[in-house]
């Protein structure tokens, strides 16, 4: 039997106790496992470095090691992100509808625990915390599979965790982490579908793309987002350029910043000089189409190949439409289906692009770095779904739950 | 490029304008395809009739012969099905919830159509226009993928659906048919990402596990189980006899019939004489274990290999067992998650069982059989789902669409 349907076994196990434990219970859980982060963050902090060592000698570029870097202060974050589950509503056992049947069967969705659920991410082991406490909040165990790079840190924060769940009376294979990062290891995470109930992959287009093609549990794809702005005929410019160089430039490196602009042929002219100046103000080359050449010539070539793309930099895809119409089918051609805005006064185009563009979020007159379960009021979040199955958008906790009908009776054949 | 991608090209065409269509238009069309099917009855029966003749020359089955038939009755009632979808309410559109951010966002979950989902399902030629209706009533254009048994029936039906599905002003490409039906082509089609936002597989456990192992592109698993009732130790003899033989013999060819009988050693030795004799009456032959044994003696052996199995047909194992807990641990282990009861006096044992059990739908008191969209009061079934993504139990009309985020701001940014 392998290392790996071992771990499916004891979580599934484990599973059937965790389903139904208290709410009171879980959060005791919780609080614990975040004292202990605490009381061993020399501990994690030495495994860290060990990582951090191993990386430095295979050269890892610096963003990479400051992902993986571990510090006081972010072991005391990622136990502050378990205290802040602690504080959130448990949606497990929510009874969500319940009706009468003219036959008196009463019948009711309830919501309930997906089981085990498995995680497979890249190199931020503060990963392993936040995805081990949102899974155990919604009583799921969870069987994690972090990157190589990280490995040192993630066994030694797994291990704190799990004996923290154990000594809160719970099982310790609550939470439990796939200890051999190889390929091969992963590839059969992904077809344990008799241990495993989804699984979620967190990471860059690369990684999800391999778990989408292989994998045979259901998965929720997260995260890539290529996503546009849309300025319309009719707008304030001011409105505009604010919320296309906060949309670009806050935080260039996340999913749900801006990789494109799409500005209406009526006010090219007259914009595209204000907000290119404030963009490049903030360092962000312009790439451009022969229309936005015409106005302004010193920008890069834009390819068609640019349109599809995520660049998570700060570089910014520029192209004229003729009005809302064309820039809906652009979007919903080349777009990830993440996050799309416009900016107008117009109430019919408002209107029109808010029911015709295919995306998880759909914006008018906002910047699409709300898109996250923080800021649209979840409490937390283990992702952002651009699939449309089960959950689209950011997942908090009650996109980690399943229901389950619950049918009472008093004698009833059919 | 192949035949698929073509059609694949063209119902994502055409889902942006059906996803957009009112109410109103979608059950014009609706109408408009009952009325077509009256209509053209002669052309789908003669059809039908090539496809018959070509199963009986194969010396297919009778069980799959009657399957297959189609009649002027069958007909009606297949446009029967599509006027009762024009009377349910529509669902795309609906708001679910919406809420304001104290930065004066307002954020809502608005239900939308899914897009384009794939069917791949078996002989019954009355699945093709029950799918293509229930597809076209939530926005969603369909590719349809029955088995070569039935292609000349099922082309006629999907030539006589699109064409009045055009007639009534919408893209005839809302509904297509794969003509190839060879199992190459259903597994290009299983992996076409980039077109097919859903798969549902319709039929046995062999093609749903062909669907579930080959896929990319997600899929909803539909319809093996293997449910079980429990008599528990305090209970009602009748209501439990009742109960167990209407679950199984009601109409034993379907997933939702029982295939199991666990009964509590308190009340084995009174209650298994009367069930067993009940059962017996209508032809069902009983399997049972070394305990069952001990009771009534004339009962074939049940191996290890019943326990997981669904018989779908007049066969009954039974097994006795301790008590509520070795019945929820027995079906956590071998059940299918469809469909589970307990028939009980006792509202411990009622409590714990709805809640430990993990199945789809869990019953106290009443039979399996009621695991039905109808019969859950959802006016319409596309399958019956037996994961935990998505949907689980029944699937009616809300559960062929996805939601989205509709977020109005006034200039926000972060």
């Amino acid at each position: 039997m392998s290392e790996l349907i071992l771990k499916g076994q004891k979580a599934r196990e484990a599973s059937y106790v965790l389903a139904n434990a208290s709410t009171t219970e879980k959060n005791n859980a919780l609080e614990k496992m975040a004292e202990a982060l605490i009381i061993n963050k020399d501990k994690i902090l030495k495994a860290n470095d060990l990582d951090l060592k191993a990386s430095m000698e295979k050269g890892t570029s610096k963003a990479m090691l400051d992902r993986l870097a571990l510090s006081e202060e972010r072991i005391e974050a990622m136990a502050d992100g378990l205290r802040q589950i602690v504080s959130l509503p448990d949606p497990v056992g929510e009874v969500i509808s319940m009706w009468k049947r003219p036959n008196g069967l009463q019948i009711g969705q309830q919501r309930v625990s997906m089981g085990t659920i498995g995680i497979i991410y890249e190199a931020r082991p503060n990963v392993t915390c936040d995805a081990a406490g949102l899974c155990l909040k919604t009583g799921n165990t969870v069987i994690l599979r972090g990157g190589s790079e990280a490995i040192n840190s993630n066994t030694a924060i797994v291990k704190v965790l799990s004996k923290a769940v154990e000594e809160a009376g719970l099982p310790k294979d609550c939470i439990q982490l796939v200890e051999n990062t190889s390929r091969e290891v992963a590839l059969e995470m992904m077809k344990l579908n008799d241990y495993i109930d989804v699984l979620i992959p967190r990471g860059g287009a690369g990684l999800i793309q391999t778990v989408v093609k292989n994998a045979t549990v259901p998965v929720i794809e997260t995260g890539i987002g290529n996503c546009h702005i849309y300025v319309d005929e009719e707008c304030d410019f001011e409105m505009a350029k604010n919320i296309v160089v906060n949309a670009k430039t806050s935080r260039p490196g996340v999913c749900n910043a801006a990789e494109k602009l799409l500005v209406s042929e009526k006010v090219a002219e007259e914009f595209l000089p204000i907000v290119i100046r404030a963009l490049r103000e903030k360092d962000v080359e312009i790439r451009g189409d022969e229309k936005v050449k015409a106005i302004i010539s010193d920008v890069v070539d834009a390819t068609t190949e640019d349109w599809g793309k995520e660049y998570l930099d700060y570089i910014m895809a520029v192209k004229i439409v003729e009005n809302v119409d064309e820039a809906i089918s652009h979007i919903n051609k080349y777009g990830s289906g993440h996050s799309e805005a416009i900016v107008t006064k117009s109430y019919e185009n408002s209107q029109r692009f808010m029911q015709r563009t295919n995306a998880a979020a759909v914006y008018v007159n906002a910047s699409t770095r709300f898109t996250d379960g923080c800021e649209f009021g979840f409490g937390a979040e283990i992702g952002i779904s651009t699939q449309k199955l089960h959950a689209r958008g950011p997942m908090g906790l009650k996109e980690l739950t399943t229901i389950k009908y619950i049918i009472y009776g008093n004698g009833q054949i059919r």
